[in-house]
C-alpha cells in the first residue's frame, strides 16, 4: 500500500479548503470495495467497510470515523490526525465530531458536471440528512466540486512523475511494436503482442483490457471503444492504435498511426490529413496556458481542422489524465449538453491533458493522434514525444 | 470478456421485473470505469463512458442508450435487444424510449439499507429528473432494491460453480500452507507465501491485498481489516487466517485456525472455544433454509455462544458472497442500526453466505472460523469443508 500519495493529497485537500474558504469536506461512504467515491483513491488509498465519515477541515484536521474492524488499517495509513472507531452506529459519533468542528459549510461529493467529483449516492445523501436531523448541518451541505476538481486536477510532482513513467513505457511498447507489426496480421495478433509487452514492463491497463489497445486496421474499422477483430493489416492501409497503461496507479493515453508501405507511397490524402492533425496539436499546445478555458482550447483545433475542409470530430479535444485515463475536471471540449459545464473550467498549473483531434479521409478511414501534456506556469510541456510522421512499416 | 453471465443475469432481471410487477428498471450511469453502479458488473460486464441509460422491462426488452463511441462495444456483448447511440445529448433519445415503454414504475438503484443495491449518485438522480422534467416519469421513480437484492442474491448455477471453484482453490492453498507454516515465522512471511500460491493457482484477491490473507499470530493481535506484521508465530500459540480469492469474477471467504503444538497440548480453554465456534456453525447450518430471516439465523449462533459464557461478537454471523466478498442483500446479522434493514431480509434459494462467529478466550486471543454455504430448496449445503479440529503444526 502506497501511503505517500494519499498523505500528500489529503494535506492538499486541507490547503484547498483554505483557498476556497470552505470549513469542512466530508466524504461519506460505505463498502468502498464494491463502489468507491472517486475521492477515496486520492485521499485514502485504502478501503472501508461500514458507513464511514472522512472529515477534512481548513484548519488541517483530518478525522476518520470508521467501523471498529477498519480502524487499525486506517490508522496505519497515517493519513488522518484522528481515527474514531464505532461499533453499533456511526450516528452519535458523527454528530459529536461535527459539533466540535461547527463547520459553516460542509462540502459533499456531488457534481452534475464533473463525474470525477461525483461520489455520494442518492441514498447515502438522504441517510446523512437523516442522521443529522435536528442539527444545523444539513442546511450547510454544498457541492465539493470546486475542491475535488482542483484536488484531482492539480497534480503533485510525485503524480506527474508517475504519469511520465507511464507515458515513457507506453512509448517503449510502441517502439517494440514497430518491429513486430507486419502486413497480413490480424488486429487481435497485434493486440496480444501489446499485452505480452505490458507484462514484461510490469504495468496494468489504463482502461478495460478488451479495447486496450484499440487496434484499427484499414479504412472500414470504426474507431471507438470496440475491441480488436480478425480484420487484417494490408499494404497501403493505415493502422491506428489507442493505448494506455497504468504505472503505480497513474495512467497514460496515447494514439499512434502506422502506414504499411514506404514513405513515398503514402497517398497525398493521407499525408495531408496526418499533417493537419499533427499541426492542430502543435497549434493548441502553443495556446494552452493557465487561465484559458477548456472550450477555448478545443475551439483552436476544431476551427483549424474545419478550415482545412474536414468534418467536425464528434468528441472533445482532450481530457485530463491521472489515476484514471478519463480523470474528470476541466475538459478541453465543445460546449455540448453532454459535457455539461466541464468545458467552461479553467486550465490550471499541474493539469495533465490529452490532445486528440482526428479527421476522416475519403478513402483511408480516420487519422487520429493523441499526445499527453502537463500545464506549466507559462504554458504547457509535452509528456509524450509527439508523433511527427507516419510510422512506415514495409 | 465473459458474455455468458451478463446475458444470463440480464434475462433474470426481466424475470424479476415480472415477479415483482415492476414495469421497468433503469440503470443510469456515466464513466463506469471510475465508479460503477454495482449492477454494471452483473448485467453489463463492460464499461460505458458517457451518460448511459440501460433499461430493462418486464416484457423482456433490454435497451441500452449509450454514447456513439461505446455503442459498438456494447452491441458486441449481446446483452441488449436494442442499442441506441447518441452524440450530443442523451436527453431526447431517453425521453423517446421511455415514451415507447410508458412504464408505470421505474426502478432506480438507490437503497438505504443494501449497499449492493445502491448505485445512482445524488447528482445523477437530479440530472435524470432534470432531463425528464415535464414528463410523468420522475413521479414514477421507485427504489429497485427488491429487484437488485434478488438479482445479486439468487445465484445462477454458473455463479455457484465459480464460487465453488474459488472455495476449492482457497482450501488447496490452506492445505499447502499447512506444510509451509512453522514456529518463528513472521505474519508477513506467511502472508507472502499465500500470494505466491495465488499466482500459481492463477486467482486474484477477493478483497484488498493489504489484508488478504489476514494473518494473526498469538493472543495480542486484534482481528479485523489490518494487515500482517512482524509479529511471530510461537509454540503454544494460535494462528488465525481470513483469506479469500476471486476466480472468474467470483469470490470465496474462509477463516481457519492453526495451533502450534501437538493435539494433546491444546489448552482446554482453546479447545472448548474452538468447539463452541465449530458447533455454533453446525447449529445454524441446520437451521438455515429458504424463508428464515437474516436476524433469526444470527440469533442462533449469538445465543449459542452467549449461553456458553462468551462475550457477544461485535459483527454479523454472515454476509452474502458473490462478485464481492461482501455481496450485499440479506445479512445474517443482528438488528443493529448500522445494518439497517438488511438482517430483516429473507434467506432465498441460491443465496451464498459466510458463517463466521467468533469468541474471545482469556489467554489465547480470539478463536474464529468462517465457512461458506449455499441455500438449497430444503436447507443449505456447505461449499467449504468445515474445519472440525485445530490444524496442529509441530
Amino acid at each position: 500500500m502506497n501511503r505517500k500519495l494519499p498523505q500528500e493529497k489529503s494535506k492538499q485537500a486541507c490547503d484547498l479548503l483554505r483557498e476556497l474558504d470552505m470549513d469542512a469536506w466530508l466524504i461519506w461512504v460505505r463498502e468502498t470495495k464494491l463502489m468507491a467515491d472517486p475521492a477515496i483513491a486520492l485521499v485514502l488509498g485504502g478501503d472501508v467497510v461500514w458507513q464511514s465519515a472522512l472529515i477534512f477541515t481548513k484548519t488541517g484536521e483530518r478525522t476518520a470515523i470508521v467501523g471498529n474492524y477498519d480502524a487499525q488499517g486506517i490508522e496505519a495509513l497515517e493519513v488522518f490526525t484522528k481515527v474514531v472507531p464505532y461499533t453499533q452506529s456511526i450516528r452519535d459519533v458523527l454528530r459529536t465530531e461535527l459539533d466540535q468542528i461547527k463547520p459553516k459549510q460542509i462540502g459533499l461529493n456531488y457534481s452534475r458536471d464533473d463525474y470525477a467529483a461525483d461520489g455520494i449516492t442518492y441514498a447515502m445523501y438522504n441517510l446523512l440528512k437523516e442522521y443529522l436531523e435536528g442539527t444545523p448541518y444539513p442546511d450547510r451541505f454544498v457541492s465539493a466540486e470546486p475542491l475535488m476538481t482542483r484536488l484531482r486536477g492539480r497534480k503533485t510532482s510525485e503524480e506527474i512523475n508517475r504519469i511520465q513513467t507511464a507515458v515513457n513505457i507506453t512509448e517503449e511498447i510502441y517502439n517494440e511494436a514497430r518491429k513486430f507489426v507486419k502486413v497480413d496480421q490480424t488486429e487481435l495478433e497485434i493486440y496480444y503482442f501489446f499485452h505480452q509487452r505490458m507484462q514484461a514492463h510490469n504495468v496494468t491497463f489504463a482502461w478495460d483490457a478488451d479495447h486496450n489497445p484499440a487496434v484499427d486496421a484499414g479504412p472500414n474499422k470504426e474507431f471507438g471503444h470496440a475491441g480488436p477483430t480478425d480484420n487484417k493489416t494490408k499494404t497501403g492501409h493505415l493502422l491506428h492504435f489507442d493505448f494506455g497503461v497504468r504505472y503505480q496507479g497513474y495512467c497514460s493515453d496515447l494514439q499512434r498511426m502506422f502506414f504499411f508501405g514506404a514513405a513515398q507511397d503514402i497517398p497525398n490524402e493521407v499525408q495531408t490529413a496526418f499533417e493537419a492533425v499533427r499541426d492542430a496539436i502543435q497549434k493548441v499546445a502553443e495556446f494552452i496556458k493557465p487561465g484559458v478555458k477548456g472550450y477555448e482550447a478545443d475551439d483552436i483545433t476544431r476551427q483549424y481542422l474545419l478550415e482545412r475542409g474536414y468534418e467536425e470530430y464528434g468528441h472533445a479535444l482532450g481530457h485530463q489524465v491521472g489515476q484514471e485515463a478519463h480523470d474528470g475536471g476541466t475538459l478541453l471540449g465543445p460546449l455540448w449538453d453532454r459535457y455539461g459545464a466541464s468545458p467552461k473550467g479553467m486550465v490550471e498549473v499541474g493539469n495533465v491533458f490529452t490532445l486528440e483531434p482526428h479527421v476522416r479521409t475519403k478513402n483511408y478511414g480516420q487519422v487520429s493522434l493523441e499526445e499527453n501534456i502537463v500545464v506549466t506556469k507559462k504554458g504547457c510541456r509535452f509528456l509524450s514525444t509527439p508523433q511527427t510522421e507516419l510510422i512506415c512499416i514495409s
